[in-house]
């Protein structure tokens, strides 16, 4: 298996509200056929419907509240950016599960919950380079 | 909020047999004051304690049973390459939740779990623009 992820697939509630959190935030996509997808440099991000990817998957649909193993983290390039992206989001309808505080690795980070409960990590971390694009290099931590 | 994920973080129960799935699959990466980091395009793969990554995000932690809202896909260049990584995935210890198929899409594909309850799709679609570099576009659907 080629070392990527092709796409990363959110099942909602309610498509068209998942949505609007996303476009609040700055993400613009298409929907076609009952999914969303917006490009992500050269990942797809997809809100599809919660009941249509637990079947899709073969596996049994159940709401998981709570803590579900898994987290997306968005890196910024300043501390207050921390501050405005997560001061949006609350606007826009997510749960600050864990307000910006600095971080054990010399960081500044906060968390949200969107509208079906998945976990968003907004993160400035000067020890991960940010490219221009956005796109960040893991150190070489000179680790194996 | 810039149209990018910067890291797509797991939480593990047992870091080192988790690591160990990911290595028969062929990714490889760096292990640092307990978390995996790897490499995956321009985003970082990590590998953390479920339990660090439930009390980081600031979420209850909980086993989550069953379908948990999200899913990570690998799309591959040909039909026998979605089989070729099933069956790696199956010996590597992985849990095969749905046998590859043909998609309503006009593609072919199959889903299974990781050790710690993560669904991955491992599919072959032909709509979607695969580059030499592995990353896919998003068709122009002619949507909004």
């Amino acid at each position: 298996m080629e070392q990527r992820i092709s796409l990363i697939t959110l099942g909602v509630a309610d498509l068209a509200r998942a949505r609007g959190l996303y476009e609040k935030l700055g993400w613009h996509g298409q929907e076609v056929q009952g999914t969303v997808f917006i490009q992500i440099g050269g990942v797809a991000f997809v809100l599809w419907g919660w009941h249509e990817l637990a079947e899709d998957g073969g596996l049994p649909e159940q709401a998981a509240p709570g803590f579900r193993g898994i987290s997306l983290a968005h890196n910024v390039r300043s501390r207050q950016q921390v501050d405005e992206v997560l001061a949006t989001a609350r606007s826009a309808g997510a749960t600050i599960t864990r307000p910006a505080a600095k971080t054990f690795y010399g960081g500044y980070a906060g968390y949200f919950t969107d509208l079906d409960g998945h976990l968003w990590e907004i993160a400035h971390n000067p020890g991960f380079a940010l490219a221009e694009d956005g796109s960040i290099t893991v150190p070489d931590f000179g680790a194996s």
